[in-house]
């Protein structure tokens, strides 16, 4: 990579960059030319991974300050790769903006440099066009050696999730329903965080398998089923939930940046939570048959249909 | 990078997903992680960068079809790579799509695969998410162990020029007015080729600065002028238009996925044209001075404002 800002020539949209990049402050790396260049350590792979988020499809902007919208984003993006258990080095941001938010993109343009800086990635470019609604398109790289993945669950394997849930289905639910929404379950929707160093940590201690369960809980847990080719057993009991949400709703729902795991060597979970203040808890097992999920609460089996964030589905 | 596809758990996106990247056939690779993973030759960097192609900003659906489309956003996000000087490796594909589109998606991924094809790079995953109209973000990257620069341009660099330019233009103003397109016109707006194995030819030849002249030659040539702080003059004559094209029309606008080049040792036109069935073209100088674009027709100095594709003047 190269350091340090590149000129531009005249025109509205380079002044509107120069001043995005300016708001990145030290950040911004090598935004200018057509493409951003990437120094990866010898014998690593690229993990890269791309995520958009749509104004009234994955948010509305009289739910969350344009900072948080942007925050959001590039966080949501970012939990992606943290899902391959890779380090960050950086994101590209896709920008589109309708004609009523030229004032406001400083705070947009703040937003995506907080969360960048909370996941220690920089910010190598993107590109800026207008469009009907707020639109952002972040894309992800970083580097390992090793990428955690979804097929990669066995039987034996012990089960855990990282962080408290529910928070972000039932903040949507209470908006939605101009219901009270607790400043803990906004909290948890507004300022999610990637858990890229804890999946890092994860991956040096056995982890092979791992998603992020932005569709839910149910829902990708299926997905590792599915394309590891296991019966996964989920003990809801043990789910770890934010005061007032019901488990059922919280392993439905989506907009979780938690990661689900899968080990065959057992993991300290005390160790997690002292390091990270976060914390990790096994919820079940893997096991040899057909590709599903299978549930119980109370001991007993139950039958929980995923709903997770479909967005074809909500058509 | 690894092969093969990954299962999907239940959910309608994912029978789309699994449709799209049957549709891709072997140009899909590793799709189904959370993020691909991309192996790089040793001592090599990589590019990556990301373009957005928006509804009634960047294409209407009754001028190109979806094919079209697909092809076009594709192509324009890997011009950006080719103006770099790296060898393709892939693209990231993020789709948004309004629900009246749901049954045409198979053609929008045509014309992905199409231009995936023509650039020899794979397609190694994305995102979608329905919106209120059809938007296209392309992150493509590639590998290169030296790259073309916007800042490298130096006094005594002879300009080059690929293609043949001001169709694109010219087919937009025609769509706009409802007057004649021209097929010529025509098919080098909605056919355009990125310079991918041609900026590969002349990175090895001595070229240091490219740009793509996608926001048009004379406003792309201010972007080198300003970056590299180098007076840069152009003799507009020695322009190769399309037919029926005017050379200021042709160097104002923009959708051109055109190289612009500087050397300072002289590149052989006919060797490159032999090769690419393309024509490169000396279209001018870098000189010490002020950072701008001089332009000169019929021997005389001629002032131009460029145009170009300045998203955020248009509103």
């Amino acid at each position: 990579m190269h350091e340090g800002e590149i000129a531009f020539g005249p025109g509205k949209e380079f002044r509107f960059i120069r001043r995005l990049i300016r708001r990145f402050g030290p950040l911004a790396s090598g935004i200018g030319d057509d493409a951003a260049l990437i120094h990866v350590p010898r014998d690593n792979m690229v993990a890269i991974s791309t995520d958009t988020s749509v104004e009234n499809v994955h948010f509305r902007r009289d739910w969350l300050s344009l900072d948080e919208i942007g925050y959001r984003a590039v966080t949501a993006a970012i939990s992606d790769l943290a899902a391959t258990g890779a380090a960050g080095i950086g994101i590209l941001v896709a920008l589109t903006t309708p004609s009523d938010l030229r004032e406001d993109l400083d705070a947009l343009g703040d937003g995506i440099a907080r969360a960048a800086t909370a996941a220690g990635v920089g910010i190598f470019g993107g590109d800026t066009t207008r469009g009907p609604v707020l639109s952002l398109t972040v894309t992800v790289f970083g580097n390992t050696r090793e990428a955690l993945r979804r097929d990669a669950a066995r039987s034996g394997h012990h089960v855990y999730i990282t962080g408290v849930l529910g928070g972000p289905g039932a903040a949507l639910s209470a908006l939605r329903d101009h219901t009270e929404v607790k400043p803990e379950w906004r909290a948890r929707f507004a300022e999610p965080h990637a858990r890229l160093r804890e999946a890092r940590w994860l991956a040096g201690r056995g982890v092979r398998a791992a998603i992020d369960i932005s569709d839910g809980l149910l829902a990708d847990a299926a997905h590792v089923a599915a394309a590891s080719n296991v019966s996964i057993n989920l003990d809801l009991d043990r789910v770890p939930l934010v005061q007032g949400v019901d488990a059922v709703d919280a392993v439905r729902s989506g907009e979780e940046y938690e990661l689900l795991v899968t080990s065959a060597i057992p993991i300290d979970c005390t160790a997690f939570l002292q390091r990270f203040a976060v914390p990790l808890t096994e919820i079940g097992s893997v096991a040899d048959g057909a590709p599903e999920v299978r549930t119980s609460m109370h001991g007993r089996p139950v039958q929980i249909e995923p709903m997770g964030y479909d967005h074809f589905g909500t058509r």
